[in-house]
């Protein structure tokens, strides 16, 4: 047993060793970014309140990469590249230091995988649950974001990956569908707990596609978003959905399934729309990334987001919108 | 009554307002900020919570505006000027819509007061207290930034305003200094509350000055840090510390008051050290912008930060930096 290490103790033990040179060794009151000319920066920040976004108990190296993920994901959704980042911790009191060396093990490993660095922060003592902050910094040449405004109606619309995973790998993590064998139910907890923000993707649709968002709040919900800031609507075809081979197997056994999936939240891929001549060029991408890129829909003049099965009958979507724990 | 907004509602209806064209209305998934060539970028982050860092009764404008100043004072303190921020709020679910919209007024008062705006951030419920968290965002030439270290032996050490102030406001607002008339309780509640950033004064000390801080933890701690990043020591004359009246009348009945004063925190003035050459140019500076500038002792070689009396023996410091509630 040592001593506890203090916030002063735990700065320069587990967090010092992951700021890079604009961090300055998180020995000033500010860090310092150079931006080359003819690029903007990008900036966003999520937070994440345990009990809320993440359980209390979950690995704090999870915690910790999903928290850099999902901003990571906010920045490939405007195309950009990231570059660094700067964290706010309220911690328990009584939390441990090895939980905020785990917290900050997870936090090098996946700054080492995006090339990311700390550039500062702030970490102080909260009498509640655990509140974390990122803000995240990305890097784009100037002009060319992509937007959720900007959607055309006739675009295709496009989806990465697969969607409502996340949502299975949250019921799986509360005991749900103990049918699936255990190897698809750590794959769906994965995604849950492990997004893989699409940040080689973002950045190579930048003048191919029209709008884009990542699917945060859920593929139904994060389309309207879209389609409000676009002034457009949307015609998206259930069968179209693209789902892993675990969300196949359920699928197949309740038919009510992909509409759940497709409001569902937290799949952290990235949805677009794009002209048809966009199509051919997108494909290769997908070829290139080895990354599923599918079209589920279609952009249209009419306002609201209609989903449809394959006779093409509008579907009632009951709910869209993230919901927490 | 009317109906609880929700979290999208007061997006909409409170902050939105106060975001930039960098925001691009809170409506994407990330902010887009441009710098000029020959500029950098400059970053901070401040986090408060509710309870430690304020109490949860204080007036919710004045909590957002001390969230903002204290990062603005960072921002000075490496001779940046501020331009924008993101903010991330963790709120009790039952908090009322009218602490958010009055929250959101003081945001909007002192952005316009300091030219800044808002680009983004998230807002979350929380099962604890309120956590509200800041990353402000300055430009400065690129090369230009005052660090921590730099101060070499030989140079003044200078302090901005008045120290302890804050400190007294404090214990004013604990039921402490009764004596003390009403206008001057109100004075040094006011300096706890509503520090002053030196946003005018810090990129103006650029080119003139060796080492900066800004005074968040107290004179001697931050004093300390910048020694240490340095590598040399210090001198204090605590005659020579600049007190406001309140002040000077407390430490006329009470001459252990200056000690306590010097490793007090939460001034938010600049601390900084500069050769014999620049002093005149700095005097200048506190004419042009009616703000005292004193020079309180000198950098040396020898380690350590020493504070001594007029007949220059030693002082022992008890204990120093900051001290939450």
């Amino acid at each position: 047993m040592s001593a506890p290490l203090g916030e002063f103790g735990r700065i320069r033990r587990f967090f010092a060793p992951l700021a890079g040179p604009g961090g300055l060794g998180l020995s000033d009151d500010a860090a310092l970014i150079g931006v080359s000319a003819g690029r903007q920066l990008v900036a966003t920040l999520d937070t994440m309140v345990a009990g809320v976004h993440y359980l209390p108990e979950d690995p704090p190296a999870l915690v910790a990469r999903k928290l850099l993920r999902v901003n990571l994901s906010d920045l490939a959704a405007m195309g950009a590249r990231p570059r660094a980042y700067l964290l706010s911790t309220a911690l328990p009191a009584g939390l441990d230091d090895r939980w905020v060396e785990q917290f900050a093990a997870g936090l090098g490993e996946d700054q080492r995988r995006f090339g990311v660095e700390l550039l500062g922060g702030d970490s102080v003592a909260t009498p509640g649950p655990a509140v974390l902050s990122l803000t995240a910094l990305g890097e784009i040449a100037t002009g060319t974001a992509i937007r959720r405004a900007g959607a055309q109606p006739g675009d295709a619309i496009w989806v990465s990956g697969t969607i409502g995973d996340a949502f299975l790998g949250l019921a799986v993590l509360r005991g749900g569908h103990p049918e699936l064998p255990p190897e698809h139910r750590a794959a769906m907890t994965a995604r849950f707990q492990l997004p893989e923000p699409r940040v080689d993707l973002g950045p190579r649709l930048v003048g191919l596609v029209h709008a884009m968002a990542d699917i945060s709040d859920g593929l139904v919900a994060d389309l309207e978003h879209i389609c409000e800031a676009s002034g457009v609507g949307a015609r998206v075809r259930l069968g179209s959905l693209p789902l892993s081979q675990p969300a196949s197997v359920l699928a197949g056994r309740d038919r009510s399934l992909p509409a759940r999936l497709a409001t569902a939240g937290d799949d952290y891929e990235l949805l677009f729309t794009a002209p048809a001549l966009a199509g051919e060029r997108i494909e290769a991408l997908s070829t290139i990334l080895g990354l599923p890129l599918t079209t589920i829909g279609e952009i249209e003049a009419a306002r609201g987001v209609r989903v449809v099965d394959a006779a093409g009958q509008q579907i009632p979507i009951e709910a869209t919108g993230y919901r927490h724990f």
